[in-house]
């Protein structure tokens, strides 16, 4: 087989065969194929698309680069939540506990923040101490106690994702549906998992800008996972403002305490309810969405879905104690009220907006070498469909630099949008697969 | 700019801005864009095309990455031919010198063969002493003395399409109309031409296998040139059967020769009256075809073109004592004969079958770093539409290793169909742009 062949074979919209897919990826990581002849395929990929069934291949291929978590010895079912990524998304912090504390084990492999988006590690490391790099045996360890872990992906998971991904970034091949799921599947697939639950997010502040991309992802997703032998499912769910009201590490991490308090945002309830039903539906724990939920309802009222989050905080190093007391992580030296300039109803939080912000107030990264300043975010006071009257505050802003703070403003006063009539809050989940 | 933004205008099939083509080409030669960015790119366009002042853009950067032969102190009409290249076909030999004894320069940059089609270079390096690497001083004195010279590209002459090309060979993005369009043109260019003449082949021995593709390459060839302002024609012929009886370097030396001398086969002299006819149109020295038709035809039957080619073989440090005695050149220690097994009419040559076995012979390079038998070869006797006999030779081939001779056999015996019905020839010149 020769590497050009099977890109002339792609760029003729042909499909791969299994051979082909396994060669190509293979010779990617022994250095046979080089970068240029990836980055050709993967613009043919890019452009003429993939079968489901080759996409199960190319994801089962990234997979064998890598090791499998071998998870065996815990003798529960093992599901996981994915969220393609949005603003103010700390779903992943209350579920895993929370689910965790219904029987389930959730063996979390996530991601880093990169631009407007942020990563679920970024917001764990708020915390003094939490470690995201563990050993696969210490992960395996720290699940058999509390029933969930929340780690980055080693070098051994997936590596070929690890080396696409990074190529995919400067040759414009992310916007891929194939090589998005791929990605997506091939780290998901190395947790050893049973099932998943995808959150794909649409509109201003996600990956997806239409609902339309947004469904054939999720439709993707879900399908190659079942070919895959995973129990999938997926939601759609609105991201055209910020999820809940805290945007930024620490102010999530706060927010996601108060969630699992029983205290949380409408909207992060809702969601974590209906992800979290889902996932007990998946792992054949429970039989309806109803009972389910009240289950969720009952171990968040109980507070052994908190006490669950302090356990895995505190097995992974982190100090359970400082979630006790917010003032501890939320240190900034700068705070700042964006006020409404009229009073009337708030009919836009343009979360690609918030999300500027907050890069701006220094809590995201523009490169991934960039540092994080846990502290730097800010609360949204008001959200789309809300009342509010001129001079009342939309957001508090939270940073530790003056130039960072005036870089924010004009972001945030843009991203609020006010007019005289009443506006009804968008739909937060649009579809289920 | 950055490189990967340019890349996405291209995937999503948007034109690319003078600003944005120059910046890629400059960026590839000064190492700014890796050869990753420009694979992507490469397939980008491949796959979504480029409009006629896209592919001007781009044949300028890559001209521009070199220089330009100044040819200023030469006082005729600069006219060149090109090829798109084919089996048999050493009709540059001949054209160069025949139309250079009409009163027109030619400065013809051509190139050496790789897999089954020929190369010009390789022709002329059958002479003992052919120099085809000479100084841009050198060659302009060469086409002061006899009017023609055919040397190869300097690494001074379009570096870009030098570095590219390599790419793109191994890239799966070699067939691109746009990108064949700039790679030939901006070598062309780079010779101070004022016309050309493009003989675009089609058929199993080119490489546009179908008349579609071939028109569509003559036609963005010739509108390209002229929105470079050249002035430009193009034919299409036929490359389903090889071009005249000889195949190989030497063989199609003797052939060339033999043509000047005005015992060519007759689809050799047809091609070359028809070409050199129009060069001598587009130099502006006849008016007609029929008296430029006749012009060619005297300088053959007086000699002046045949000596013409003498002295351009001496001054490019040739021994053109040679051409005289083709025993000198033809010195193949191994011939043997292909005899049709059965009376009929032959319906087809397959020339792509042909130019594999001359490969096998020894005759051309699979790969660049190949080196080639210069003796051996073939000379085809039956061609598309003759009576043959049971028995009688359909080719002699002609080899220095009885291995080489084994494997060439099979593939002449396949590309010769025999039927019982009379065949007409195919049709030599299809179209005219």
């Amino acid at each position: 087989m020769i590497p050009q062949w099977i890109i002339e074979k792609k760029r003729n919209g042909l499909n791969l065969t299994v051979a082909e897919i396994d060669f190509f990826i293979r010779g990617y990581m022994n250095g046979t194929v080089p970068d240029y002849q990836m980055a050709a395929l993967a613009m043919a990929i890019a452009i003429k698309g993939m079968t489901l069934d080759e996409t199960r291949i190319l994801t089962k291929s990234m997979l064998a680069s890598g090791i499998v978590l071998d998870i065996s010895s815990i003798h529960k079912p093992k599901i996981d939540k994915h969220s393609t990524g949005g603003i103010g998304d700390k779903i992943s912090l209350i579920l895993a506990p929370l689910v965790a504390s219904c029987g389930v084990a959730v063996p979390m492999i996530a991601a880093r923040g990169l631009g407007i988006t942020g990563g679920t590690l970024d917001k764990l490391e708020a915390i003094p101490g939490y470690r995201v790099n563990l050993s696969e045996k210490k992960i395996i360890r720290v699940i058999a106690r509390c029933g969930c872990s929340i780690v980055g992906a080693s070098e051994r998971i997936a590596p070929a994702d690890k080396k696409l991904y990074a190529l995919r970034d400067v040759t414009g091949t992310v916007p891929s549906i194939p090589l998005i799921v791929a990605s997506i599947l091939s780290k998901k697939l190395a947790a050893g998992l049973d099932g998943i639950v995808y959150d794909v997010k649409w509109g201003a502040g996600a990956f997806m800008k239409t609902k339309r991309d947004a469904k054939n992802l999720a439709n993707m997703l879900v399908k190659v996972s079942v070919l895959s032998n995973l129990r999938a499912s997926a939601f759609i769910t609105d991201m055209s403002q910020p999820l809940g009201r805290a945007v930024g590490n620490a102010h999530e991490v706060v927010e996601a305490v108060e969630t699992l308090r029983g205290k949380g945002p409408e909207d992060v309830v809702e969601l974590t309810l209906s992800l979290g039903a889902r996932m007990l539906l998946t792992a054949g724990i429970e039989k309806s969405i109803d009972t389910a939920r009240d289950k969720l309802m009952r171990k968040i009222s109980s507070g052994e879905a908190y006490e669950r989050f302090k356990l895995m905080v505190r097995l992974q190093g982190g100090d359970s104690d400082c979630l006790e007391r917010p003032d501890n992580l939320l240190h900034a030296s700068i705070t700042f009220p964006v006020k409404a300039g009229q009073s009337g109803y708030v009919e836009e939080v343009n979360a690609e907006l918030i999300g500027m912000a907050s890069l701006a107030l220094g809590a995201g990264r523009r490169r991934l070498e960039d540092k994080i300043d846990h502290s730097a975010g800010m609360v949204v006071l008001k959200k789309t469909g809300f009342p509010v009257k001129r001079g009342e505050p939309l957001a508090w802003l939270y940073a530790n630099s003056e130039e960072r703070m005036e870089h924010a403003k004009p972001l945030v006063k843009q991203a609020f949008k006010i007019g005289p009539g009443r506006v009804a809050p968008p739909k937060l989940i649009i579809g289920k697969i």
